[in-house]
């Protein structure tokens, strides 16, 4: 698939981060910026900009933060095309903390919210742009919205100046029909707007659907580091690269950083496909249980595991 | 998706043999069968049939032979409504090996060749189906086959009287724009046969080749537990029973088997996403190469691994 529209953006250390509370070194995230920039990805995403008043230091990492101070410890200079990408959470960053663009080497902030939260999402990315930012929104967590809650969200978006809207299974519960149905819902409600996909993998099939998405004609590509990321992980970009086969891509500096850094991070910090977040994905639901199944000493009784989560929502 | 033509066949002792020489117990077979039961699938296929004159006892498991006395001891009377598959490669096993159906307890055998002997391909298969069996025919690793010689297999298989043809992604290859061309092209090819998949997970493609395969028609479908096969492993029966979404279907058991037999074995037998697999699937190549380097005390320099591979083929 040559498409050159196609940019492909990578979210390791953010999403990734989620699993390891952004505790990168400096040389970490250097490294991973390094081999980014020699596979010629469009976008690092970062990390997330977050207000220190809400979050502490202490137990989270600089990319929680994702201070000048900390970029340019880890980037330095940013030399080479790549663009530097942060993402901010509606209720955890104060506009005031967003610097004017002219003193930051990021050059776009990816505002993530809830359907029912699209307003607050759109004040902060257009103030965003005001500060001279790419931007873009990611509506989490659409595998749970009804449908006319979504159409007001997909409304209240085609109004706004945001140029790229998210297609996000937060839950990596989506297969591809479901893809190809929300793709074109989005394009219609949206005339003239960039869409995304952000996938999880709980059900190996964030790759996948993620080629669906290509194929629906979205554009923005997420993609992560040997598929690092929260739970069951994102879509590997070393797939993706070998997917895309745009001759500009270059899959070897990912393959050598793989070796020297992932296979053993992730023997550390497991992400990918475990059967608490493979059962989470087939219920379409959030992940918190499966990742707190992941973190006990022993895995709960899986049979169990799925009954309660299947039976036990309730019914008021 | 609910098609209730939809017939499953589990490939756990069969290609996850391919990892372990079929070195699964009595008990192993014995519990895999009574979960399957209970799960309704329906079909288990229990190893391949291969002739001792061939293959060792001392080398390989009871699965790779199939003989009535090993199924006898595992699997007993056979009690319920599943039924049980054997494979046979062409060359590894001796017509005159084929019991008649009538002092078997396996309903079919699975004939499994390559393009170029589809004929011997066929003659086996027509051999079985005259001592009683059903019968398949599938037609490995066409991903490298030129369309030529394609053509002139599924014209052959469309005048023989095998009703069941699989496509097989051997080498992990295939994006879901292959399976969606090669179904239409079998379909067309061979007007009145039913057509069956086999997906290998070198590019976490499995479990979505096998859906889409699904939606293209496809109604013979293979799949195993925790995904367990050769290299990089098949499509996991557990995402495959929830997608179809089939009343009959009851995963529960195949949760409890994982976590009681599977997850301790995945660790000790190492199948799923690992990079040497990855390498060979986007390149599809066959995966020899990568369980050599699985094999080796310490995984080969994979950039190095991933060029040799990529430019080492010879050009003559």
């Amino acid at each position: 698939m040559f498409r050159p529209q196609i940019k492909v953006l990578d979210c390791t250390i953010r999403d990734g981060g989620l699993i390891n509370k952004w505790q990168f070194s400096d040389e970490f995230v250097s490294k991973t910026f390094q081999v980014l920039s020699r596979a010629c990805v469009d976008y690092m995403e970062v990390g997330y900009k977050s207000s220190e008043k809400y979050f502490s230091r202490v137990e989270n990492g600089a990319w929680k933060f994702c201070t000048e101070e900390d970029l340019k410890r880890a980037i330095g200079g940013k030399n080479g095309t790549i663009k530097l990408s942060a993402m901010a959470d509606i209720g955890r960053i104060d506009p005031q903390d967003i610097l004017p663009k002219s003193e930051s080497i990021l050059d776009m902030i990816r505002v993530a919210c809830y359907a029912h939260e699209t307003d607050k999402g759109i004040s902060l990315a257009h103030h965003c742009q005001d500060k001279g930012y790419e931007v873009t929104i990611n509506l989490m967590a659409v595998s749970k919205v009804m449908d006319r809650d979504l159409d007001e969200a997909l409304n209240d978006l085609s109004k706004s100046s945001v140029p790229v809207v998210y297609l996000v299974d937060s839950f990596g519960a989506m297969y591809s029909e479901q893809i190809h149905f929300l793709a074109k819902k989005y394009f219609e409600a949206m005339p003239g707007k960039e869409l995304g996909i952000h996938a999880h993998n709980n059900q190996q099939l964030a790759f996948a659907n993620t080629i669906e998405a290509i194929i629906a004609g979205i554009n923005h590509i997420d993609a992560t580091i040997y598929g690092m990321g929260r739970g069951a992980g994102n879509c590997p970009l070393e797939l993706l690269i070998s997917f895309l086969k745009n001759p500009k891509f270059d899959i070897r500096p990912i393959i050598e950083i793989i070796q020297e850094l992932f296979i053993t991070l992730k023997a550390e910090v497991e992400w990918g496909y475990h059967m608490p977040y493979m059962i989470t994905g087939i219920l379409n639901e959030h992940p918190r249980s499966g990742m707190k199944a992941m973190a006990s000493k022993e895995l709960p009784n899986l049979r169990q595991f799925y009954d309660d989560l299947k039976d036990g929502t309730p019914l008021d």
